[in-house]
């Protein structure tokens, strides 16, 4: 058992999180807080968060890779990415399955080596491969019923970040008590921009 | 009794669900938060939220009809409308009963065969010609005094999305658990768009 | 004591209420949510509430005058007024305690007359010069401590709905239940417009 | 022991807050709610509150230095501060411990004198450099574990005003029911401007 200041681990899930070297986000209600902002033109708004941000900062600068999968198409979601620095940048895709099973293999990766993170029914295929299935701890009932790992905070206000946390915490890059001591070993420094 | 993860529901409610083929939403409050976001220009912005966008998506491939009844106009409400496929939209009715009963008849429908959904006394005329007049949790107090069904979402962050849900569930096609299973049995995939 | 389903008002209170006729409102942070919202350029939102504004439209129906009174100056503060039809709409005003008498005057009432709703401590001189000084229950410690009625509902998000509705609740106009009577009486119709 | 409406202050703490002359704030999760809201174009919005303004202005007026201290760059950010007056805004700084220390020497000022409120790791260096670290109380938890002041207010809801209020409480300005009596005493107005 792992413990940290978000909750405890199993050890099953903490064996699974070591491995894990691409993480999956899915957009609206994960990174996002689910919100659609519309407005009277053709304009839309998103939130995000920046302690998400962070979260998406300490994975890349730990080397754990990062893709949004989405199937919605927004500018804006190109345009957090590009913020974040998020490579793998995946809109529009009606079949998420397949996407995701092209950017594992694209990756060199297995799904052993994957976390997502989805809140809806759409994001089942994602579920089913992927070693580590995350819920928002607002998402979609039946998803928290059938995933690996219930997070304690909401979509777009920190899921991303304690996922992010809970990574770098099995792999001991993190302190349980959030402190990130690999950025001082590595001699690595955090990005003013990216958050 | 029906026990969904959200409520349990009394068999008369069950009953009444089961015949619903037409679902009338207010906007403000309802399938949008209640916000009202005005700028210094003529534009506003109104919140949705992708898991009540869920909601009407899966009504629809149900074959289960939608409508917005608003007595506000906004192009805005338009817009949603259309990326989430309602058929339906009726805005600027400062009368909401007749807007109600021409598209009843117009839908070839009783009153025994809708659900209505919303939050405040301008919805009153709703709510006395449906079978099931719902309210979201955060609804006006004398609305839940005469409501058929006070959800425990509420308005613009699941409200919406209990609904169909508690219907789809109550006609036997989604899991008390929340597993949209008509959509395997009748081979049916959900869009990208429209959540 | 009147029972209301939002508190129960001690009869001194409701003897206060009942002679109400002019309800004077602060903006940020009682009929919005005290967000303020900027962007890039020189844009700004603020975020108002449906059920706000019907409480609003209530009390106009019902013959009692409204007046937003603000320290700043927005455009959105008179397209809001605008669009409830509140008539008096004071901006800019650095001393609200002449702006205040000067209103009070102008409609040829006394201060017995008058309820306002504030939040911090720029409304001091509101708060001493009205009969009923009620403060939103997310306003500013120091003002709950000195005013006639700390409501139950924060700002912008069902505190000028509840003001609106103890005052009519008290003068017999709307049942403590929320429903409003008079409406019925008088044959009067909400208004789509100015919710 | 001070008791204030807040939190009850321990008397180390209280001589802490006595000296200080300068308060340097982060933006994103602390004077603003952490959201990045972000459109199709090339705008974004932040969210900032009006208690949390009235909390600056309230520091300015009692002669106490206000700074903005920020790793992003925002257009936005130099207009919340003009909004406020605030003095000294610092952006895009990628290291935030040098852009600290100038800004305290360019004011005359030492370490103990300066208070600084910051909600996650990339706040460190301002942690390590001042008498008062403050963390609002939905900042990241291992800046809890070390700040000197954990406030009971989230950020871009009331954090600013809460240190702004103990700063003023602990040097007998404000009463500890949050009444800041210095105003009438050294017979200064509140702006209408800068909430």
């Amino acid at each position: 058992m792992l413990h940290t200041f978000y909750q405890d681990l199993p050890d099953a899930t903490v064996e699974k999180l070591k491995k894990i070297k691409l993480v999956v986000l899915d957009v609206d209600g994960t990174i996002s807080d689910g919100g659609i902002y519309l407005d009277r033109t053709d304009n839309e708004l998103k939130k995000f968060n920046c302690k998400d941000g962070m979260g998406v900062s300490l994975l890349l600068k730990a080397g754990i890779a990062v893709a949004l999968l989405t199937g919605r198409i927004s500018p804006l979601t190109e345009r957090r990415a590009k913020e974040l620095r998020i490579p793998y940048v995946i809109q529009g895709q009606m079949e998420k399955e397949p996407a995701l099973l092209d950017l594992i293999a694209k990756c060199g990766l297995t799904e052993d080596e994957v976390a997502v993170l989805g809140d809806d029914i759409n994001d089942l295929p994602l579920y089913q491969h992927s070693a580590v299935a995350a819920c928002p701890s607002d998402g979609y009932h039946y998803m928290k019923t059938i995933a690996t790992l219930v997070l304690t905070s909401p979509g777009g206000q920190g899921a991303v970040r304690e996922l992010s946390d809970l990574i770098l915490m099995a792999q001991g890059l993190t302190t349980p008590e959030g402190n990130p001591t690999f950025l001082k070993e590595r001699q690595l420094k955090l990005n003013a921009i990216g958050q």
